[in-house]
């Protein structure tokens, strides 16, 4: 298979990588780094993206940014930051990619375990998450002849330096049990599911 | 009690003021009519509202447009219009009004059963709808002192007439019966709940 993963550089997106490219033609895409770039947040950067891989059997997102911080402090702005990134940029690349995926392909995309384990600081990334998690499941009743899936992961072990602190007593996951539930997704039956790692 | 009940003039909102006016004193919020005016996509008109009206014990939502139409056609832009209207526009109520709110208060937002329930044309309410859920769930932790929760109505048996194609076999309620999940999310002692009605 043809499969394009957006985020190829990042913490989840190298683990995908290497589970996937064992018996995939995997294309790797990053805001700055990769075969190729795309910037989620923009229309046409998109639209250039699939111009410039053409058709693929499967779409893969590993990435997007929410807003971290206290509620107390939180402005719209802030709040909106995380809508126009990970949640919108997601489901931009589902409505322009729809088009550029061959028939009985996959989308899957990248919600997290803040969904339905609230943390501190987390408000809007439960939100954006949730919302993932929605638009995957009402999306999956309308792209007809493709499938659409999200993997929500709990914080990974490669990321605990950094984000440790965030999740106290959460189990974390290493990238290469994550990257299951994205080979599970892509060439599994099922479509319209959240595969939670946690 | 003081209640500020926002889309008071509308289909679910003249419901919640019919149930709650009977023993409190109820202000009438809309975006044309009511004692006060304000449109919650704009932050200054938010603001406005609440020096206006000062504190109040309890904040009702009951408005929110999302976008209506299939996948196939559905662009970033309209999938960005229900996000910034009936999901921030709630959020926003409740990042401002916080400051307002007496302690012991609440916030009551709405949701509606296309979270969980998806229609065809829904796929942005479905987002939209889990968005606010999940909102209302992780908020509740941060707000010390202050109570959230969301009402989840099904289609309005007053609202058949123009919604009722879109929602085929499903069970409608009367606003009557709704509003007594938003007298119960005020006068109850729960927080970040969301209260089905279906
Ligand atoms: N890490 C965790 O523990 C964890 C746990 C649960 C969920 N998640 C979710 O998993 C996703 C990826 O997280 P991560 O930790 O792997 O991120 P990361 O290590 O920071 O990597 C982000 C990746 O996304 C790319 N990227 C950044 N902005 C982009 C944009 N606007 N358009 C397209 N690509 C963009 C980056 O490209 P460049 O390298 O080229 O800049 C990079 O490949 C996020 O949605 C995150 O919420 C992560
Ligand atoms: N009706 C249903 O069957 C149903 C079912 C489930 C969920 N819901 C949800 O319930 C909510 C209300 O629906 P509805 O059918 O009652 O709506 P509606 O009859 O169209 O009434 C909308 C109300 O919101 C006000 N409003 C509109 N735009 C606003 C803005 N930007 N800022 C502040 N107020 C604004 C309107 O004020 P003016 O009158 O002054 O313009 C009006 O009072 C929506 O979130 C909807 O999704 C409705």
């Amino acid at each position: 298979m043809k499969i394009l993963v957006i985020g190829a550089s990042g913490t989840v997106g190298q683990g995908i990588v290497n589970e996937l490219s064992r018996d995939n033609q995997v294309i790797r895409v990053g805001k700055t780094r990769g075969d190729y770039k795309v910037d989620l947040t923009s229309e046409e950067s998109v639209r250039t993206l699939f111009a410039q891989t053409g058709n693929v059997d499967a779409v893969i997102s590993a990435t997007g940014g929410v807003h971290f911080g206290p509620l107390s402090e939180m402005t719209s702005e802030q709040f909106n930051s995380g809508l126009q990134d990970k949640l919108l940029g997601q489901v931009r690349l589902v409505l322009i990619g729809k088009e550029f995926v061959n028939p009985g392909g996959s989308f899957t995309l990248t919600t997290g375990i803040l969904a339905q384990q609230p943390i501190r600081t987390g408000v809007n990334a439960t939100a954006v998450n949730t919302a993932l998690e929605g638009f995957v499941f009402a999306a999956a009743n309308e792209l007809s002849g493709l499938r659409i899936n999200a993997v929500s992961p709990t914080v990974l072990t490669e990321a605990l330096d950094s984000y440790g602190p965030f999740f106290p007593g959460f189990e974390s996951a290493p990238a290469s049990r994550v990257a299951l539930a994205y080979r599970r997704s892509v060439d599994g039956v099922e479509t319209g599911k959240v595969y939670r790692v946690w």
